[in-house]
């Protein structure tokens, strides 16, 4: 292999990523080195940037563990977790749209009943959400699916981030019915700030980037037969909905929140004192190949 | 803002990024967000994919520390830093190439006179490179200039490696004699491999890239009135030279190590035993601008 001059060190390292024993990490390796070089030489990258990212990356590492996934943040800011999101999942007109699952989803959720309150215990406005699981292609109910449902409290904080907690909080496995109705209770979710402490709120700060997520539901619907279902609802009027640092809103999950003094919620059950309710139904992509 | 589709996404994080408040950044953060984006839409990046990258970036950001840089290494290997190099140095034909720095050079390295062994107490091949620091421009030699020279041992291990060393080991600032002329007594060097226990080992054990530095000698010039100069110099005829794993090697930098028997060295001092000796003029690029 000849040595490197400005003009041939892509190709030569093109060469040697090639050599990827899976033909797969090759193609995603060259692919990285030619658009890499394509960044430096187009900005004409000086060691002193060179440097700087270097240990921008390193710290974005380093502040990163099981409680916090400085990554994905960065990936979130620069559109790249939406886009990838939207290559994967490009569904037909009507389905339900799919949006970035972000770090806080936790497995194993326990499972709940109909109308279940997962905000037991957490401040808030009651809120109940309900509506059925459909099927695009048929329009009819998709009995018994389950929907895995987390959400951030009113400090915008998810159990995810907190050091040890006892029992599930603001998050649950909802059955729907077998006529495909589901109904949970929880809290009115409020919208939050990505945290602005580390490497990637410090480049946000230098921008007039808005650092804020408008309030939002996460929802986890896995059906056989169907796609896999990584979305969110958005409180229709809430703050923040055009300018989502993650890029994650879509107009087809921004739903109306109906407040109501007292009365009778979607579940039949009794409530004393304000509440709201959204109606939504999930469209389910049926699966390919 | 719209919201974001996969069609308009790259150009919604462009219009983001271009509020930086520095222009500079703002050209770095969307011609990031471009190249980053075109490359995901290339492979087609998946989420387990996309996964994985996240994964890997953060642990190697956690392995980073005061004697590690595995960011620096994984733009090594990746031809970024030879790259940035070579961007940054374009010397006119006849001066002496720029090539990387490297993660282990140590400031402040103690002052050395003529001849000085920087390799006392090492085991090795006593080795004597002398030769004059030169001005591009005119031919005559450069006075007094400061040469900060450094090496690995005999295991590829650099002082920046080790936890706690009393003196400087394998480190000096030679200055040139007011002729131009500078000669210095180390070991001589011995090729050895990249960190191959880390993210980035683990991504070159999956290729046929050869993970060896040859044998080489780091040195850093910087003198007033001329382009500051970082460079290696390399043993003619070791391995590795046509592979060298960060793109380093350059045909200029390709010096003979004679070998003799005993005899006196450059600096006329008598070596009772095998040793070597390299002659290497460095020429200095007049500054620019
Ligand atoms: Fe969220
Ligand atoms: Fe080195």
């Amino acid at each position: 292999m000849p040595h490197a001059t400005e003009d041939n060190i892509t190709d030569l390292a093109r060469q040697r990523w090639a050599t990827a024993a899976e033909p797969r990490l090759a193609e995603l390796m060259t692919a990285l080195v030619d658009h890499l070089h394509a960044f430096a030489r187009e900005v004409r990258l000086t060691e002193a940037e060179w440097a700087r990212a270097v240990r921008w990356l390193a710290d974005t590492g380093r502040i990163s563990d099981d409680k916090r996934e400085e990554f994905i943040l960065a990936s979130d800011v620069l559109g790249l977790s939406m886009l990838v999101v939207q290559m994967n999942h490009r569904f037909d007109a009507g389905a339900t749209p799919a949006t970035v699952l972000g770090p806080f989803h936790i497995d194993g959720s326990p499972p709940a009943p109909y109308g279940w309150d997962m905000a037991a215990g957490i401040d808030g406005t009651p809120l109940f959400v309900h509506g059925t699981v459909r099927d695009l292609a048929t329009g009819e109910p998709v009995p018994d699916a389950v929907l895995d449902v987390w959400q951030a409290d009113g400090e915008g904080v998810y159990e995810a981030q907190l050091p040890e907690v006892e029992e599930a909080r603001l998050r649950a496995k909802y059955r729907a019915r077998p006529d495909g109705r589901y109904c949970l209770r929880t809290v009115v979710p409020l919208g939050y700030t990505i945290p602005m402490d580390g490497p990637v709120g410090e480049l946000v700060s230098r921008t007039a980037i808005s650092h804020f997520r408008p309030a939002h539901i996460h929802f986890l619907i896995e059906e056989a037969g169907y796609e896999r279902l990584v979305t969110h609802i958005f409180e229709e009027g809430t703050r923040h909905l055009d300018e989502d640092v993650v890029f994650g809103t879509k107009e087809e999950l921004v739903v109306p929140f109906t407040r109501h003094a007292s009365g009778t919620a979607p579940d039949g059950t009794r409530v004393d004192g304000p509440f709201a309710t959204a109606e939504f139904d999930f469209t389910l992509q049926p699966a390919r190949g």
